[in-house]
């Protein structure tokens, strides 16, 4: 097969994803949602999740249009090519809508997985499952879909004419391209903040009114944040991921196009990340399949069933890119090239290996967290520095296995012979690290679906061993979701990575006689280095006091309406919960504009004032201290919440005692570390080298120093 | 005057500076002890201070007769040269020494302040800063003699022959003074961890049972912790912090000798920053003696008096540092050289920047900690994610500060036409930051002896006014101290940026053909960078734990005599004080290891894998993370204690309400942030780049990438 018929195999991959999305969806809506009350609670759940979206792509819209007129007027001034607009609000509409469908199958599927949870553990796991299968090739498949569309547009009709010049027309392609990660960048961090803002502020004001002040338990129907809280899981967990992990797909595989062509591999080098992403969509695909078991399940076959469909998937795609690898780079002209195969794999062990060590580090079944769950004993103040201390323990492996990933990948690649096959060996290798998302983001996904269950099964008044499987689907899905966290982070680095190469060669190409200074002792490196590594500093600090601003107003609400509604707490009064959801979603608007700007302008103003080179070590800097500090985030905050759900399972105390007490404290500290300030930064650090590349024209002309 | 009398003002200026401490020796111990009970909590504090540095310094021994032995294996084989191994000893005895100095004056010290305070708080005020200017004077007398003695020696003596290449001569001397800088680096690494794990163990042990378990005030004879809590700080804020800045001194000036060999300034270019160092001497020594007011000053004008002499030293140096540069740098005949004196100035003016701001975020005159301590209202979670916040937040001014100070005297010294110029200007600057130390220093270290002072006070049941005295000057150094802190880490970072461009320079001394290649996008750099990152990260996460697992056991062992001594409560009988300073001795000797090696090996381990330019890059990395983690550290953790002052001075509740209940834990938290990790990194970034220099020549033959 020629590469240019590889390429076809792309939108195909895409239609088979989708087509199998559709297929889940129909299973999906064929479960039954149950009692009234049940669909009473969903529609409500469904109903403040679809007035949040509104209101976000409402308000995301208008920076859309901004942004499209401003890059207008750039193209129209010669700093970027004409189809940069476009391509940066096709890439935002996408990562929306992956976002917009994820979050309505979760909501439908809520109290199906309640209802079939209370006829059996494995059907409850299924119409989960189903339901983040869904999320996972919907993300895929439209990616693809956006990819390939532009990448046939680009190369067949809009420079068609460059057809004699291969090399040319590539780098023009890869370079529109990117903005179209720009765009799902934006997209992406909007989502990830605002969702993560919602789902926090939403969870903290109910438990700090609810649980600690009124005494009521979790999920329960009397208190008014209840649905918010709710809500915030799709929002924030399910919408806010899909936008991110559209966007992490995407990232990978634009910025390793564009280092195809520094490499001088031309088309078939821009088409193998694409092909990769599709080989490892069909593979996810077949691994699905895979994900089942007996009736008579417990939560450790589940587990089971669930790291089967993983590893199968891996498995075929260790087969199957070798050949894909094989004819798309020419391999039998070229040998040398089939290094680029085992980048994809160094990435691929890279990322399981990144998920292993998350897991240790957040899981109660390990001595990490079990520690931590003492710490306990002494009170809150010990179990908060255990907890900090542990996630700073814990980015020392992942800084290894991630360092591990690009020098091996770099070097098969034939690094040591020529840079550029190294640099392109280390975007592929993040390329390899995502290929399994369809299934991985399906189990992580699943998650947020049970936790609705749970609560649903709760404010339903459902028999008490319905609550126990939804939870045990939950915890299960705590697991999952802490790898998934681990791929996250992992690939958000080495696409970073790779990005601040399509950066660098970006300015080449603007223009090719500007002799750039990267050497770290160049103060403009070197200050533009300390910028950026204090930026998700800063960022982390915004999101973080977000929460804690929008939590007050939750607080102040759910506290009024326990005042003023008469016979609230004793239950013969419903509670006004579409107050609340209204105020997060206010909240939520409100507070996440100022940190996405500040990811979308730093670059700018370090340009302006630093110059390119200054933007090259801002960009190595967040990189590298937003990588650490997610990680760290990431695993404190889960690490604080199993520590919890440890106790709670009757160790040291159990639910109640002191114990108890200093371990809500720390998972609630722990809250908007790992679902709004640790997850944000993963899209900061990409988004960061998105803007540098679609405004490199412009900070080469204006910038103060050169 | 010729640069060569511009010389032997060094040793003039330090013999002065010893004299000064001597004088104020004298003075302070001409104060009376006051009565008996005083005197013996007095001698027992001062007996376990001595207990723990006479057995940390034992320990240390035993690593610097190891180095001493590995470094002359080096210097046998070539690596390095003779001198090396004795450079390395006398930093660190020197550094030590500072750290002695300082303890037994302020272990003396303290009953005198109380005393003094009984009779006004002026009196007290004027003991307590006496024995801080003793600190203070020993600290840069004791530098200069070191730097001057060496100098003298290397210059006139072991490398007299090499006159004639004057270049050669002074590359040498400063190759030879910077393993001087190791050698300090690693004594302070060791008082600062040891003695910060020591202090914040007590302190959090004592709190835990005695403040909470057992309900006792702070302070209380009864108990058992309460002398360790006193020795604690002196060990850690008072010996620690001398061994500190005695070593932030020295390797400033080094740091900036070595810079001075590639920039083609020889002679003179290597004295200026000694000679920089000898004004501010002479300055701050002037300074002192506007520290004094009447004898009705409140604690406003305590502030005044201090903030004056810090003021007029600084106009001092600004006046004086113009014709010292003029004159050694032969500005007659290269006038464009000047441009040194305003990278002195952009140092100084950043070290009173960053001091400001530090002081803005953790004061409760100011609004972040007001709204920190307003935080309290919803408990321990909601305070302690504003620390956080509020710490990462107050990283942006710092960081800006310093970059700018970084461009500035880059520019300034001409960095723009030869870039070995704009880094001697770097390196400038930091000794410009430093040059006031002698009164900074002062007013710092008088902090802990107020502390210490009201511990006696409350004690030895002094009058109720005599301990809101001592309280007073404790709050006036808290404020001092977050000055200081500021300055620390502040000049911490442009030494560390001087020395990775003198360890540059070393590789370039020893392989003059090989060619690095620092560009950030080099795959080792890059990682490098990524584990340079996270070794203040990992760093910290030891420290914190450290500080957790010593305070277990002082938990264990107070719970231990509340229920084994009869009477221990009812005050009948005496808490046998002496185990818990032998247990928080053991501890913060057993704990202190492998921090302090992980600072250690963590280059060498580093340049063995990634080769030089992987250090560099980690260098690097470090430098920038460990600057904002040390940020962020030091102003969360103060902000929480001012938080909790402000809460206890009767706002929000006051003591023994709920919101302050949660302000203790924030303190709690905050106690080995600031005091124990933060400090700590200051040091970590410049052993790192210590011990790679020193190891240069063994990592160019050994590493596996060249």
């Amino acid at each position: 097969m020629s590469e240019q018929q590889l390429f076809f195999l792309v939108p195909i991959g895409s239609v088979l994803a989708l087509l199998f999305a559709f297929i889940q969806v129909r299973k999906v809506l064929g479960f039954s949602e149950g009692s009234e009350i049940m669909r009473k609670i969903s529609a409500s759940v469904r109903k403040g999740a679809n007035a949040y979206l509104k209101r976000q792509y409402t308000g995301v819209a208008m920076f859309f249009v901004a942004m499209f007129v401003i890059l207008g007027i750039m193209a129209f001034f010669k700093l970027l090519t004409p189809f940069v607009p476009f391509a940066f609000i096709t890439g935002g509409f996408f990562s929306g809508l992956s976002g917009f469908i994820g979050m309505k199958i979760a909501t439908s599927a809520n109290a199906r997985t309640a209802q079939a949870s209370s006829e059996s553990l494995n059907r409850g796991l299924r119409v989960a499952f189903s339901s983040g299968t869904v999320m996972g090739f919907t993300v895929v498949g439209l990616g693809l879909l956006d990819l390939s569309i532009w990448f046939f547009l680009l190369k067949y009709i809009f420079y068609a004419n460059l057809a004699a010049e291969p090399a040319e027309q590539i780098r023009r392609i890869s370079s529109a391209m990117l903005t179209f990660g720009m765009g799902a960048s934006s997209m992406a961090l909007f989502a990830r903040v605002g969702g993560g803002i919602f789902t926090k502020a939403a969870d903290v004001g109910a438990d700090l009114v609810g649980k600690v002040e009124a005494g009521i338990p979790e999920d329960d129907p009397r208190n008014p944040a209840v649905i918010a809280d709710n809500v915030g899981d799709n929002v924030g967990d399910v919408a806010g991921m899909g936008a991110d992990l559209y966007e992490s797909y995407v990232g990978s595989i634009v910025a390793t196009m564009a280092l195809a062509v520094s490499a001088g591999y031309n088309f078939g080098g821009a088409v193998v990340p694409m092909l990769m992403a599709t080989v490892g969509t069909v593979a996810s695909l077949i691994g699905t399949f895979f994900v089942r078991c007996g009736e008579k399940a417990d939560q450790k076959s589940l587990l089971g069933a669930l790291r089967k469909g993983t590893y199968i998937s891996s498995a075929i795609i260790i087969l199957a890119s070798y050949p894909v690898i094989y004819f798309s780079l020419d391999c039998a002209h070229y040998p040398e090239r089939i290094g680029i195969y085992f980048a994809v794999l160094s990435g691929l062990l890279a990322g399981v290996l990144i998920g292993f060590f998350t897991e240790y580090y957040t899981s109660d079944h390990y001595n990490p967290t079990k520690n931590l769950a003492a710490a306990s004993l002494t009170g809150p103040a010990t179990i908060i520095i255990g907890g900090i201390s542990l996630g700073m323990l814990s980015t020392l492996l992942p800084v290894i296995i991630v360092s591990a990933s690009v020098l091996t990948s770099f070097f098969v690649s034939g690094g040591a012979a020529n840079f550029s096959y190294g640099l392109y060996g280390v975007g592929i290798s993040a390329v390899g690290m995502l290929s399994t998302l369809g299934i991985t983001l399906a189990t992580d996904a699943y998650g947020p679906v049970a936790d609705n269950a749970g609560g649903i099964a709760e404010m339903s008044h459902l028999p008490h061993e319905v609550r126990e499987r939804t939870d045990a689907l939950d915890s299960l899905g705590n697991t999952t979701a802490a790898t998934g966290k681990g791929f996250a982070i992992g690939s958000a680095a080495l696409t970073a990575l790779a990005l601040i190469v399509a950066y660098i060669d970006e300015i080449n190409i603007h223009d090719p006689s500007f002799v750039l200074n990267l050497e770290i002792t160049n103060p403009p490196v070197l200050i533009g280095l300390f910028v950026g590594v204090m930026l998700p500093f800063l960022f982390s600090s915004m999101t973080m006091s977000a929460v804690g601003r929008a939590a007050q107003n939750i607080v102040k609400e759910v506290r009024r309406q326990f005042k003023e509604i008469k016979g609230l707490m004793e239950g013969t009064a419903e509670a006004d919960y579409a107050t609340c959801v209204d105020i997060c979603t206010r909240g939520a608007q409100k507070e996440m504009i100022l940190p996405a700007l500040t990811g979308i302008i730093s670059p700018i103003i370090v340009g302006l004032v630093l110059g390119v080179n200054g933007v090259a070590g801002m960009l190595a800097g967040a990189t590298a201290s937003g990588f650490v500090l997610a990680v760290m985030m990431a695993n404190s905050g889960g690490a604080w919440d199993n520590a919890k759900k440890h106790i709670e399972s009757g160790k040291l105390g159990g639910k109640g005692s002191d114990p108890h007490k200093a371990a809500v404290v720390g998972d609630t500290v722990g809250d908007p570390f790992k679902d709004t300030s640790g997850p944000s930064i993963n899209i900061l650090i990409k988004l960061l080298s998105m803007v540098s590349i679609v405004f490199a024209a412009f900070i080469l002309r204006f910038s103060l120093f050169k």
